[in-house]
């Protein structure tokens, strides 16, 4: 059955409403300030594995792309990301963030450590955006709907809980503040425009849901391997490698 | 047999000695003024799509590319050709040499009467590039090695010898002159520093010599189909359709 814009646009949101990560149990711990230095620093590099695989999901989504004009507007992502060749970038910042709990950041660059499920996640969404048709492709961005919220909620509680906090540290979450709602007002009309049938519309909701899925398995992953039970898989990162 | 940087480097630039489309008949008849403004015009078709795709194809690089610091310079390229969201770039440049002879530039733009020979040469390309591994799919870029001096031969051919010609129309070869110099330069520097097996080393010049066949391949289609025999084929330009 295919909806009119205002309740396909509905339905995209209870999507988030049922299924963002902001309901995971891990990110009240975090924000609540329950989390160890040790909870953090596992969580800062299982997220640097997600944050720095976006701009080649990006690059995916631009190679997939044939029209011009979609592929200038589509290319800041890769820029806020990535940032220039000396400086700047959500890359660059969450790496700040590294450095502020005491992590190397070559250490969580190279990637070593990462829990090999944060892996399959992640390089799942990669795949889906390489494959998959544009509309899917573009509608599994559309997470971004409900990054303000958990953003403001993180840098409050960051702030508020933890000594590592500050405006260096938290500098990715104050910069995603004002890019992500660029992006996501762009992509929310080019979905609701171009997802005009109700296949079309039922391909674009099942994107969003498989991308709250690859946020919400990270979590998981995270609180199983250092959370509850806290039972580290082989290649995950043991507290104490990888420090300053 | 692995050769020394100096000898690897001279078989790649002996591949565009051989093989490098400035040695195709119909570059002679373009850039000596034998070509029909009919000709010309389904010369600036056809290369369109190859221009159009190229971001496409750097992009595919991207995707693969878990280097930050390599992603942020191979960026530029995407920058290059697609331009900003407002102006610039190579592609708006062609549209510009696509309305100096009379083509409506949305009729270029929409790819229709694109040759099919040519549309699977360049879809080879990207799809080489999004499957190859990175050392293969960076050194296809390498005819570029061979760029400069077409396009010099280029801008005086046409200048000296098409009324159509004129600083506006033929801006995008004028930008390449300095865009692909930077560019192959890091490219071959990267190839020459991780070609380090004889492996490598053939994967790499494989890839080059396959980059030659994509682009021959474009001027044997335009050729055939415009000159000699000069035989349209189903799907391609017919003279007088797409013009202002």
């Amino acid at each position: 059955m295919t909806q009119d814009r205002v309740g396909f646009e509905a339905r995209l949101r209870q999507i988030g409403a049922e299924r963002y990560h902001d309901k995971h149990p891990f990110h009240h711990l975090l924000h609540s300030g329950g989390c160890t230095l040790e909870q953090v620093r596992a969580w800062v590099i299982n997220r640097y594995y997600y944050q720095s695989r976006i701009p080649m999901k990006d690059a995916a989504f631009l190679s997939r792309c044939e029209d011009a004009d979609l592929r200038r507007i589509w290319r800041s992502r890769i820029e806020d990301h990535d940032g220039g060749v000396e400086e700047g970038g959500g890359i660059r910042r969450w790496l700040k963030l590294a450095e502020g709990v005491g992590l190397d950041p070559d250490y969580v660059s190279s990637a070593r450590g990462v829990l090999p499920a944060t892996r399959f996640a992640v390089d799942a969404y990669i795949r889906f955006v390489r494959d998959q048709p544009l509309l899917p492709a573009m509608a599994s961005s559309l997470t971004e709907l409900f990054a303000p919220a958990i953003h403001e909620n993180r840098i409050a509680g960051l702030l508020k809980h933890y000594a590592f906090a500050n405006d260096q540290t938290i500098a990715y979450f104050q910069h995603r503040l004002t890019e992500a709602p660029k992006d996501v007002a762009f992509g929310l009309n080019w979905v609701l425009d171009h997802a005009v049938t109700g296949a079309d519309q039922d391909a674009a909701a099942a994107a969003l849901t498989f991308k709250t899925e690859v946020l919400w398995a990270q979590l998981d992953a995270l609180e199983c391997a250092y959370v509850t039970p806290g039972r580290i898989p082989p290649g995950g990162w043991v507290p104490g490698e990888g420090m300053l």
